[in-house]
């Protein structure tokens, strides 16, 4: 079995040139085959604002209205993921972007509202695999931003984290591949003080991960990021590292190491 | 040889969500295989004025400055391309939208300044004639907007009409396909009297059309476009068609046949 990297980068990452341009250094270096998972940070937020758009978020979550989901294709699909893609080439790297609709990567179906409604927001029902794994094969680097399409001509909103596990579990399961997800974040790994940037935790196993949610270490955006590594985990991915910008420049930068 | 269709699609086939399904279901319907290339239209010019970008236009042309380059490449490929791929999927076509960074689709150098400083625009120096292929044999329809890049990490925006009949002369050359070039438009052709849209001019060689350019007929944004279509025919594409958004639909439609 070969070795997959799947790496989602977060707003920290996207929204400053300079960190952009280190972390996809690093990321051109890293060795195998590999796909980049991206959302779109600030950028749409402050163009939301621009606009007079006012965004609306429920647990770390955008709702997404349809004015908000013209806003987040333009700025996932269209200037983040074109720009990261150009930089790559620039590093000699044969990269190629997609978003969901394309080559029906992510076919999603709207999420039903319950609670909440979340608006244009998708739950991905099937990955593409074949897809990437011929791009894959062909020496590509597949960039890939959190926008699906439900088949029936409606894109939808995607949370970027829930996108790379998705394709880090189906990369495992249907095409075979040792899949190693990534997160990339704002903080170094998970922090047992949050007011400590330095106390990342270097490894956590489920059992400890109910430790950290009870006693509230672990609480807000960092579930879901989590829910998903372990989700990922249970279901056939080999590994997940959470870190910060530096993660891949640097096998003795502080990480937090998730496994079963 | 087999056929296949390039399709350039104008601003009024975009910026009218009815337009865009009309011509979709007609484009699907075109037998053999296709490829799709289009701009932006007013939503770049709409989208500009709100953010309090002023777009500059010498000879029909956008000048291009780092704020309105972002703005067409969320627009063209991000909003545009991902709408159209989403819609293709919908009508049961395998697309996938592509910019011209995409696996170095587009390479193409800054044009240097000289009278006029264009600003980030782009002259196509290479096709990825054997991507394409490809794509099309896999049986993708590849939807091409019109951002390219200059290997160095610099996008650039270049006229969709000049991507259209580049692409089609690279096709023809070097994959050998037997190329169809379609330019769909504002109006049903070449009008004989610009203030008659019934005036069609049904077909037009090399001759005929210096003569419609010295006595008028043809002027404006009109001449880069022909000249487009010229030198494209010139190169080996077969055939140049220019007609309105119902050119596919119907082949009694009138429209404008362009040969040598």
């Amino acid at each position: 079995m070969e070795t997959l990297s799947i790496v989602k980068i977060g707003g920290n990452v996207i929204d400053h040139a300079a960190n952009l341009d280190k972390f996809l250094a690093s990321f051109g270096r890293l060795t195998g085959k590999k796909i980049l998972v991206h959302g779109g940070g600030k950028i749409a937020t402050e163009l939301s604002k621009k606009l007079g758009i006012v965004p609306q978020m429920v647990d770390g979550r955008r709702i997404t209205d349809a004015e908000s989901l013209q806003v987040v294709t333009m700025v996932y699909a269209g200037l983040i993921n074109k720009t990261i893609v150009a930089k790559l080439h620039a590093l000699n790297h044969q990269a190629i972007g997609l978003s969901g609709a394309d080559a029906n990567l992510l076919y999603a179906s709207k999420r039903r509202v319950e609670e909440i409604d979340y608006g244009f927001v998708g739950d991905i029902e099937t990955v593409n695999t074949k897809f990437l794994t011929q791009l894959l094969a062909s020496g590509f680097i597949p960039v890939v931003c959190s926008i699906a399409h439900d088949g029936k001509g409606q894109l939808l909103n995607v949370n970027a984290d829930t996108i790379a596990s998705t394709i880090a579990v189906a990369m495992a399961q249907k095409e075979s591949w040792e899949v190693r997800l990534w997160y990339v974040f704002e903080q170094a790994g998970v922090l047992s003080n949050p007011a400590d940037s330095s106390s990342v935790i270097s490894h956590i196993r489920p059992a400890f991960y109910e430790e950290l949610k009870a006693n509230g270490t672990v609480s807000g955006g960092m579930i879901p990021k989590l829910d998903n590594a372990f989700n990922a985990l249970r279901n056939g991915v080999r590994s997940v590292v959470v870190g910060g910008v530096n993660l891949l420049n640097d096998e003795n930068q502080p990480r937090t190491l998730l496994t079963l």
